[in-house]
């Protein structure tokens, strides 16, 4: 029930930013719609693309599907209001892409997938939904780009492996390891830490 | 062997989209057949992918492949005549896209999925073909930015469960439907109809 | 072994151009990381998909991950002594499609597939990684541009069926056949032979 809760905030989080990106390149409803859907949903389908987990989540669970609507409708009615809200939304994203992050990694070690695949694939849960956005409005990914965001997920991740380790429930691993992931995530933002620069030597 | 006949009308219409997209972006020989093809089969490809009906539709069914490699060529050689065949092959497309929504709502009923995921299922189907071409041509997707094309699917599609519903064979709802989507497009590219501005206030 | 040594060979050389495209674009370092990542193992992950052949390769064995990226680190240290190896790097990446060709054909033929849908998948197998990287960094996929690249792995993927019908050990059709991928690449690069120009009447 606790976990359906941020699953649900989650989605809207993503849902509302595929709006916005979407609304900013004047797309048509049913674009609007569709890119909302797939930031919402698009790291997981890929993730059970990848390992042959079909029929993809969102078809077994249609309320995603009336969440995103919902999502849809409102945001498209209220976004000048949107603004007040930036901090709520940054939060349910973060906390979204935490949740994410271990779902994905649950879902790799159920088939006995190596622990560095289980990491990659609880990265692209949480990450891949606005590549594929970015990628349907014909922008390079912003997550390639800058800010921490998917490193959260892979340190976060990897934390979870270590934390298994330790004489302690499952449970609190799985949940700490989410927190690993909001916290470095939230300390990047307010701090502006970025991935070390690689261009150093061209300028 | 009339259902065959239309999906290979609806076929040769797409690549030949496929084919003119490609060539307006200069694309070599090997590129404008690559976008022909992923235009053709691309929605049903994206659909048995999600669906893991694999491997896909169009590796079980070689006669697609050919069909477009010949279309291909006749497009290429004849494109300076496929003018006086705007509405030809504006209906065969809009006769595909009908075809297309019913056989991807049937493929996501005979796995049992719900009504709502087979009308998204249908439209992708129909619409995806599109999609990908836009992107591998660095376009944002059309269906996305204008015209009534993917909601004339959701509309038909969503017709065909109502249908069902009725005392008739099951044949003729499927028939229906696929004329409901036909004349939704038909009507909507007529009148000029587009689905509702989202974007009023900000003008 | 020794296919082992050309595949870790191509999956480096693929790596690279990938690092070099992401570092063109100013990706920060998981950007260049991702890229590299899809353009070695994206066209066998489309493949795998495709087949139903879950989970995808890369996850099955983790060797191709560390190559990668150890890649990714030694180019962006190295990348200004790079242009003194073009040629090696060239070679490298011949080779593997090469190879990657005819094992996209195997995969095909193991589970049955018609001889023209094996070649496609060997075609896929050996450049949709740089398909997918292209696109990641939104450019029209240089493939469909220019080159004979495709159309060496279709014609070498092609010779494998004649010279299957040969009363030769399969082995050696193998070989032949990427050997024959990997002469008319480097033939297309050194004698500036492209695909013929289908705009001639446009100019």
């Amino acid at each position: 029930m606790f976990y359906f809760a941020i699953d649900i905030l989650g989605t809207i989080a993503f849902a509302i930013s595929g709006v916005l990106v979407a609304m900013d390149k004047k797309l048509d409803l049913f674009g609007v719609f569709i890119i909302a859907f797939v930031t919402a949903v698009g790291g997981g389908t890929l993730r059970d693309m990848l390992i042959g987990n079909t029929p993809v989540a969102w078809m077994q669970n249609t309320t995603y599907v009336f969440v995103i609507i919902g999502t849809v409708a409102f945001t498209i009615v209220f976004r000048n209001y949107l603004k007040y809200f930036t901090k709520s939304l940054f939060l349910f994203d973060t906390i979204g892409i935490g949740l994410y992050t271990l779902v994905g990694i649950e879902k790799g070690l159920s088939i006995g997938l190596n622990p560095l695949v289980c990491i990659a694939l609880g990265t692209m849960t949480a990450s891949f939904g606005g590549v594929i956005r970015d990628i349907l409005c014909n922008e390079i990914p912003v997550v390639f780009r800058k800010e921490i965001y998917a490193t959260a997920c892979i340190l976060g991740g990897s934390s979870y492996f270590l934390l298994k380790e330790l004489p302690i429930n499952n449970t609190y691993a799985y949940i700490a390891a989410i927190i690993i992931v909001i916290v470095i995530r939230i300390l990047a933002v307010v701090f502006k830490i970025a991935l070390p620069n690689i261009y150093k030597d061209k300028t």
